[in-house]
């Protein structure tokens, strides 16, 4: 399948990915080779490779810092690129630590880091990775840097719990569909919520319009995440990168298998003791958790969750008093719609 | 054995551990309480506890910041205490990582963290420390707090850089000495120097004043690690909290071990083959390699140049403009001196 990327995602790697490299290339020879290898740039081997991301966050950071600033040029350029770099750093050193925790074999169509480098290895890039972030932030001598620092710092924390709450669900039988939504903000929402406000914060832009932005990309994100969810269970293997059904395969507590859990509905109750057999459920097995949860009304349900999310995002982007809000609707179409 | 503590290290304990709790309260409740555990203030119950270390970094920040700035009371003092913090939480950092990757057991007399509640969640506690830190230091509204940041964040890598020589020297037979002078600098030392030039750093100190110090603790941090690995090999296990013999039967290429290997000696051969040796070294020749180590002359050589490094930064003490010097003479003393 081809897809045709809105503008702004192919400009954002263009513009960002340069000043990625730099900062990744003042790591030790060691890690950096890490570094580069899960950034998509190089091979196992060290050879050139071109298998990067979609550079979604960094994206985000360049629309709304348009958006809220209306100026792409100089200063303001300069500002939201490195804005956008230390939250790209952030985001892939969790990758790399969630790799390694989760046990997950594959990233991108490619083998994770640490399976090629080994565990201690992919951890230690990512440790620096997220030291990288506060330099390049406030080396950009934006006028507000210190407070990008503390946003992006305060906000992998959350991403953290987010991690934290995910592993412990894992062990536990009674999780329920808030804790499992807050879940999904902490590991995903709260990173696009920065994403959409650290640019303008750093520029010192009115405090309306970077609460208006986190809001949005805090809504976005929530959205992102259910499509994410949905994806895990019917998604295109060829598009996802992962087997079918794998987040069933794997008894994962993503939103709508919380949902269909906690239904009260015979379909729940069915799922539920497939998910506690203890013996690897049989593709016959995944196919009918599957069917479990479309049939719970989970499917239904998500899809309209993720669709409050956008409806709710675009309200906090229609209050604000922004520029051209465009890009960011080109954005969440790509991110979202296109896929509900 | 009970040591008199000087009073930097008792007073540092009294003004930074405030400090670092109020900052490990602000992360979520799972991941606090491993951080809580690891630094000694609660048990793996969450009862109360008081295993702390010994805030050794913390009072080098103190003592050299009082050295540079001649003062500890009001702005200065808040700054010096949250520089302690930072490099607190960084150090910290590395040790809930460096636990897991090295797969140790114990430290300071207690299990270590990922031993109590796994590695994954040992590992997120180290990312949400080092996520604390550059935090602590933007919030002491100290005039030149971003410096500190970039600072601590720059040394931080060099940690990472120490840390990935050590875990690549397991896997080689031809780690010269050299090189493992670099790992212990990384791994040990840069951190030592960060401390002593953070506080007059951000406080805006005069810029031979914190190149000195920085030299200064580089130095001592030399000597420390060089100390330590001499424990490794003869230290008391009722000190060290570790058995005895421990760094040879692990087969670390420490600097007296590497020395050795390296001083084209009949002992240091010997030792080689030891260390080649396919099965789990005897008592029997445990203590073989360490009478191997000591008649390579190596336990001589590291001890002296433990000694010039230590000549060295008093040198750098004594060159500088300082206040008084005579706190940090007292603890390189209890660092260093009582060892040798």
């Amino acid at each position: 399948m081809t897809t045709v990327l809105p503008p702004a995602l192919l400009s954002a790697r263009e513009s960002v990915e340069p000043a990625l490299r730099t900062a990744v290339r003042r790591l030790d020879p060691g890690t950096r080779r890490v570094g580069e290898y899960h950034f998509g740039w190089s091979d196992a081997d060290g050879s050139p490779a071109d298998a990067g991301g979609k550079a979604l966050r960094p994206a985000l950071v360049l629309v709304a810092t348009e958006c809220a600033v209306g100026d792409r040029t100089g200063g303001a350029g300069e500002a939201a690129t490195a804005a956008a770099t230390a939250v790209e750093l952030v985001h892939n050193f969790s990758l790399l630590h969630d790799d390694v925790m989760d046990g997950d074999a594959s990233r991108r169509h490619r083998p994770t880091a640490w399976t090629v480098f080994g565990r201690s290895e992919a951890l230690l890039a990512g440790d620096a990775l997220l030291s990288l972030s506060p330099d390049v932030l406030l080396e950009s001598g934006a006028p507000n840097a210190s407070a990008g620092v503390r946003s992006l710092s305060a906000t992998t924390r959350v991403l953290i719990a987010g991690q934290s709450a995910d592993l412990s669900f894992e062990r536990r039988q009674d999780v329920g569909l808030d804790e499992c939504l807050r879940m999904a903000h902490d590991k995903t929402a709260a990173l696009l919520g920065c994403a959409c406000s650290i640019g303008p914060l750093i520029l010192g832009a009115r405090r309306e319009a970077v609460r208006g932005l986190h809001a949005y990309g805090t809504e976005l994100g929530l959205a992102f995440q259910l499509i994410d969810d949905l994806l895990g269970l019917w998604g295109d293997p060829e598009v996802t990168g992962k087997p079918v059904l794998s987040d069933l395969r794997a008894r994962k507590k993503t939103v709508p298998v919380v949902h269909a859990l906690t239904s009260g509905t015979r379909e729940g109750d069915r799922l539920r003791e497939l998910y506690d057999q203890p013996e690897e459920l049989t593709e016959e097995q995944l196919a009918e958790a599957a069917e479990m949860v479309r049939r719970a009304g989970s499917e239904d349900w998500t899809r309209q969750e993720c669709r409050r999310r956008l409806a709710a995002a675009e309200e906090q982007l229609a209050s604000e008093a922004l520029g051209s809000t465009e890009p960011m609707g080109e954005l969440a179409e790509f991110i979202v719609r296109r896929k509900l």
